[in-house]
């Protein structure tokens, strides 16, 4: 048996898929190119280590050790020609990316699970029950706009025909853009079945923000993601000539989408430890010397109270419809996505914490695929310290010593839900 | 000899490419395969005319009419293998656009001045002075970001080592992109030796605001182009996570963004009838739950007084930056271009009013390739009805009617100067 492989140099095997020479880190969106040649990577791991590697109608990838047959205990004979994989335990993350984002946002997790089987390999750990390695797509919403797309497909939170009709900043559909990747649209939507057979999902991750640094800590364990979610705003005017056309004349979307963007701080700023955020504007047409026809704008509210999220939505959007009205704009808000408060499963952090007594406890603002199967399974996460507690940006980092740590965190709870 | 060719056929031939299936209308920047194709159908068009074609060093098409030996009086006998060509008179226009515009707004001019030469050559007109038919790049500056960068170049107003260093959205530099599209840019820059043969350059273009509709007639000549110019404002704050980043934590060059657009409406409504837009904006990495690092944003500013110009640009500026202090952002505020009032040559306007008496005189926001080259010959303008007043959007219209009567108004105007 070779050494078991370093996280460290998982993650530098792919530090060049993906980069973005004019952003600055990683552009990964799902199905692009660069998602695909970091599928190719994990399945490649996957396969060199024996793992059983499947897609399911999802896109998601699982990728399995089992049981072997002398090592099965109690459970009833597995048929010859396929393994039991109930009471799975499973990890993973996603290998997708927002535009510009780190390498350690979803592959950290990703690396860390090759890793740790390596560990637990090593040791000669004895499974009582199949171990499965994960990758969602998706994660990030940043193509198709819905956050954990893969984990709310196969839990059955998101229609299939609304999630074939989504469409990317280029026009495309899911649907168009998943057959052209080689995947089958007609295939996503809930697998109970496959949940069914998960005793515990664990996801570890890099740190989105500074608790951990502020600790001087280099693991954590999850206690709950704040409720978020996403909301697209289309502010609809009048395209016109910039010069020809008197201020009096003008139905201008930009002027509309400036409110929108001071309310939701303004009304954000009234709630304490409240956090929103318009990252992405889109202006049409887009010329220097044009009147904008149309604004796209969406807005990212997050607080542990999931009612102050609705408050503030519903303050921003009515600052927003005032605007449109002033200036003879339409404007139409539609909810892309809402994350209620996740608290993960008590009994499992119980045991996570028995094996990992010094790792504080930490709630996030960042949304993840655990977060969103916390409804359906039990499910943990562990996060690993990030020295600039910056994501979604080239700053985001986490120390090779940090990394190591989070390999052999995850690899004691792994050994200790597996035996 | 064939029958004069309709300026309403020859758009209707071009009324397909650079259609733009998601902004609605046309987007054809410079160097595009779509303003590469709309170049070829002009030169096709003029090469079918018997003109012989150039394209200069600063990409800028010149269309020759000679004047015969036979007719020539009074001048040198030009050399065997050159017609002379001092004294030209000069018309046509652009056929780049806006991002989503119509097809009017500079085909407009090209198509009128091709069909404006069949009808001098249907009533056996003898030139006294040779006529070429010329189409400006970038006229929009919808791709490098300044405006009328063909006429900029050849008049020395710009200079050549700026030009090839302009980059447009992708990064590309002009000189990169001008390259691949098959010209050469070490070759741009100012052409005083073919600006000095020109006696006169008339450029008709559709109206790009109600003048002409409300007063019910067809064909204007320009009186003046008011003051303008475009601004680019760079916001540089710290992108981070949308959900893990507290708001005290946030430096948000959206929200200082916002602030740009806000300020710039109550600055510029505050002046009469100035007119202030912001219509491009970039928002840098650009993801829904990414807090931005970037915001980049074009404001255009137009009046009749150029002082009140630099006026409302020097509040917008002061706004931004104590906005930016606030947030913690930096801002750098750039003028792309800036075009004081012009007004036509008086002597030229009066030759054209003589033969256009009921054509009315009106003043335009929008800047033009003959507003440019005012500065150094002397130019004239021609309006054609817009019914909608909209410009740089598919509303953007001329009738058939107005079409034609706009050519026979050119001919005219270019008969009286050219015998």
């Amino acid at each position: 048996m070779s050494a078991p492989a370093n996280a460290n140099d998982l993650l530098a095997e792919i530090e060049r898929i993906g980069a973005d020479a004019e952003r600055g880190g990683y552009t990964r969106p799902v199905f692009s190119s660069a998602e695909l040649e970091l599928r190719s990577w994990f399945e490649s791991h996957a396969s060199a280590r024996g793992l059983d590697v499947e897609t399911d109608g999802n896109g998601i990838i699982w990728a399995w050790w089992d049981v072997s047959d002398a090592d099965r205990r109690g459970a009833e004979a597995p048929g010859a020609d396929r393994p039991d994989r109930r009471g799975a335990i499973v990890t993973g993350s996603h290998l997708d990316s927002v535009p510009g984002g780190g390498n350690f946002d979803g592959p950290l997790g990703v690396a860390s699970a090759l890793a740790a089987i390596d560990l637990l390999r090593e040791k000669g750990v004895v499974l009582r029950h199949p171990l499965a390695l994960a990758v969602f797509p998706e994660e990030e919403g940043s193509r198709f706009g819905v956050a954990c797309l893969g984990s709310r497909l196969i839990a059955g939170i998101v229609a299939p025909e609304t999630v074939r009709a989504l469409t990317d900043e280029g026009g495309r559909t899911f649907a168009d853009v998943a057959t052209g990747a080689g995947f089958d649209p007609s295939a996503i939507g809930p697998d109970t079945e496959r949940l069914a057979g998960i005793a515990a999902f664990v996801e570890l991750h890099v740190e989105q923000g500074r608790g951990l640094a502020d600790l001087d800590q280099p693991v954590a364990l999850a206690g709950a993601i704040i409720a978020h979610g996403r909301w697209h705003v289309r502010i609809e005017g009048r395209g016109d000539h910039a010069g020809a056309t008197r201020m009096a004349d003008r139905h201008d979307p930009v002027v509309v989408a400036a409110e929108t963007v001071r309310s939701l701080r303004a009304h954000t700023l009234v709630v304490d430890d409240a956090r929103g955020t318009v990252g992405r504007i889109k202006v049409t047409p887009g010329g220097t010397n044009v009147i904008a026809s149309a604004v796209d704008l969406w807005i990212d509210v997050r607080h542990r109270d999931e009612d102050a999220v609705r408050r503030i939505v519903s303050e921003v959007t009515a600052a927003t419809e005032r605007a449109a009205d002033a200036e003879g704009c339409t404007v139409v808000v539609t909810e892309q996505s809402f994350s209620p408060t996740v608290s993960f499963d008590p009994a499992l952090r119980s045991r996570m914490q028995a094996v990992l007594p010094d790792a504080p406890v930490l709630d996030t603002g960042a949304g993840h695929d655990a977060g969103v199967l916390a409804d359906v399974i039990p499910t943990g996460m562990l996060f690993v310290r990030n020295p600039t507690g910056s994501s979604h940006t080239p700053a985001e980092t986490a120390g090779p010593e940090d990394v190591t740590a989070g390999v052999h965190a995850l690899a004691a709870v792994l050994e200790n839900l597996l035996t």
